[in-house]
């Protein structure tokens, strides 16, 4: 039987995915011409191999191209199957049309990737409105939980939390969490009136003077949300509060600079120097387990 | 009737296309979010309309994820058809696998664009070894050529013309253009290592003292083919050079200040400061004629 053969297309879990005895690691070449076309190669013969390409699709319009390129390479190429791991999905949001002539990028993204991937695995992906990625995907997914390991870091590193989610999104997160820690926690509301806009209430917090306040999202990206939420919640305690979330899309930097003295972590789907919970045996273990699963 | 419906992805032939009045202009909506996805709308109704989307493919890669959308969105809207209009063409050189892995980039593009569009219409497509884009394009498609704008402009604005194509490739536009001009043409060897290295062998000239040397060639991406063929071609003649591209692909901009007295100019397939030579005629002609097809 022929190992699984994973290629990796940004470096994603260098070190833990090479330590797989039996997966093997392929090696693949890109880059682009002067005019901005992609050039793909795989240098690890595919024939009969089921091919796993693994990389997140944040800022995915320029990634997309070349991710496509290459599973069709391997599917030409006679691979058995061709899978994606996508620590971060993409395109989630625009589910259905709010408005007359819009496109539902939910929708036509899922199914341009169904067309070349047999399979794919992701981690918690910013569901919205869809519920389920079965509801927009037309090939069998596996959706993977970052709740252990926030878990195990808060529990490491944070005395009595107190679990803040920011808007009604975050809940089941954070009631994921709070209920492996058998710690409090409060949900509030958002109200969005732009990209770059957003207003939060915060319901009233225990009082328990011990408490460190975590806010847990699922996605930083312009980080107005958690910086609002940031803001109301220190004038209510003394303490420091930690700032998790789980995709460090950071769309802006400067987010960085109002923390305060708070401290902001992320999960390693999207590199980044914030990452410092490591997703990377939840992704290994399923890798494994689906190349097991088409070898059966 | 209904007449078919247009929509400008980059303010393409903006005035010629306004002033077609057999066809109706549909206003299109498009921006991107702060995490690099991408929103579009159709604020046109597209139902039972022909619909054609006009826009060049140079840096093909972060502007075809939103052209897809906009076509599956014109799908969903029940669009009688859809239909491309691309004065320039990307992913027209990767057309086999010449090393063993390597992606067929051609065949992949055109496979997806075919998914997605019934029509293709285009310019002077870098065609390379492909021959027909019916070799990689499984929906129709028309091809245009600028041979005759650019006759003309020669016509009006250089005296005794001397074509010179840099490579073999530009064989095919030069004869033509020579043809309509009853001019003289050579063509030029060339030798490339490199994206940016190339060696121009230059035929021995006519001996005119008269004659004014035009290179002609398809594309101007680095400009190194014709800053090379350029600089074999003024140790040879007195007369300041014309230089002429169909598509201003420009990757490098540099290339402009390495003309000497050389004049540069290119056609309005892709905007740029040197489009001198106007191809929207023949491009608005084509859409009146593919309308009436669909129509009859």
């Amino acid at each position: 039987m022929n190992k699984p053969l994973l290629f990796n297309l940004e470096d994603h879990f260098k070190a833990p995915l090479a330590a797989l005895d039996d997966v093997e690691m392929g090696a693949l070449f890109q880059r682009t011409f002067p005019d901005g076309e992609s050039y793909v190669r795989l240098d690890t013969n595919v024939a009969g191999r089921d091919v796993f390409f693994i990389g997140s699709l944040n800022q995915p319009n320029a990634k997309t191209l070349p991710l496509l390129f290459a599973a069709q390479a391997a599917r030409a190429q006679r691979a058995r199957s061709v899978q994606l791991v996508a620590p971060y999905l993409a395109y989630l949001r625009q589910d259905e049309a709010f408005q007359s002539g819009e496109a539902v990028t939910a929708h036509s993204f899922a199914s341009l990737l169904s067309g070349f991937f047999d399979h794919l695995i992701t981690l918690d992906p910013h569901l919205h409105r869809i519920g389920a990625l079965e509801r927009v995907y037309q090939i069998p997914t596996t959706t993977l939980h970052a709740a252990h390991p926030i878990a195990e870091w808060i529990k490491g590193n944070v005395e009595n939390p107190l679990l803040i989610g920011p808007d009604a999104e975050s809940e089941q997160w954070v009631r994921d969490v709070a209920r492996r820690l058998a710690c409090p926690f409060v949900i509030c509301r958002k109200t969005r009136s732009g990209d770059r806009q957003v207003k939060i209430d915060l319901p009233p917090l225990p009082e328990n003077a011990g408490l460190t306040p975590v806010l847990l999202d699922d996605i930083v990206s312009t980080g107005q949300t958690m910086i609002q939420t940031l803001k109301l919640v220190t004038q209510h305690t003394q303490t420091p509060p930690v700032c998790i979330a789980i995709h460090a899309v950071f769309s802006d930097e400067s987010l960085l600079k109002q923390l305060g003295h708070a401290r902001l972590l992320t999960c390693n789907t999207i590199a980044h120097h914030t990452n410092l919970i490591d997703v990377s045996s939840l992704i290994v273990t399923a890798i494994k387990s689906a190349s097991s699963r088409w070898n059966s």
